[in-house]
């Protein structure tokens, strides 16, 4: 649980960038080399390998080194927490609307004659 | 677009700690005072506020103040936003899939005789 907690800290943290949540959903389209990635940004490569690293070490990408090209790869099971954590947060509203309902037709039994 | 960015940079920042995101959790039981929310965390008062902040400055709570009492309402008309940016990820991963799809029938297809 405390493992889980941490997790989505490092997710959330992750993705509180827009460069980051980019670099997500460019690689949701297939794997990439950091330097066809990079191109695309207006910013040092330093920069974004910054950003590079934020990513991998909270889990979202993975980076593989063939020869001179080192490769990203989206981690889509990482990404799957934040479902998992917003399925839980709609379970409790859920949960929440089902007792008001339950109220509100114990009211009306309540009410027949 | 730049809005619903910076939106989503502030939705990110404020669920990327284990308090604020159980503040949620708990507040989607339905509006509870803040006094009786910060009763629950091992925390002084001054510190809880500051995760009450954080998370209405970043419009995933708000407070409503009567009398003495504040009161804290979940806004999850925001947290939908999150649904909609996992929704837009896997939008791109699925069309990544039925091109691959298309690409293996198509192989298949030229390997009939």
């Amino acid at each position: 649980m405390a493992q889980y907690s941490a997790q989505l800290d490092g997710i959330f943290v992750a993705l509180a960038d827009p460069t980051r949540r980019e670099v997500v959903r460019r690689l949701g389209h297939g794997p990439t080399s950091v330097g066809d990635l990079a191109s695309e940004f207006p910013m040092t490569l330093p920069s974004f390998m910054k950003h590079v690293r934020t990513l991998e070490s909270n889990g979202l990408i993975r980076t593989v080194k063939h020869g001179r090209v080192r490769t990203c790869v989206l981690s889509r099971e990482r990404l799957s927490l934040l479902d998992d954590w917003l399925a839980e947060q709609r379970a409790v509203w859920e949960h929440r609307t089902d007792r008001l309902e339950q109220f509100v037709t114990d009211q009306e039994d309540t009410r027949e004659p």
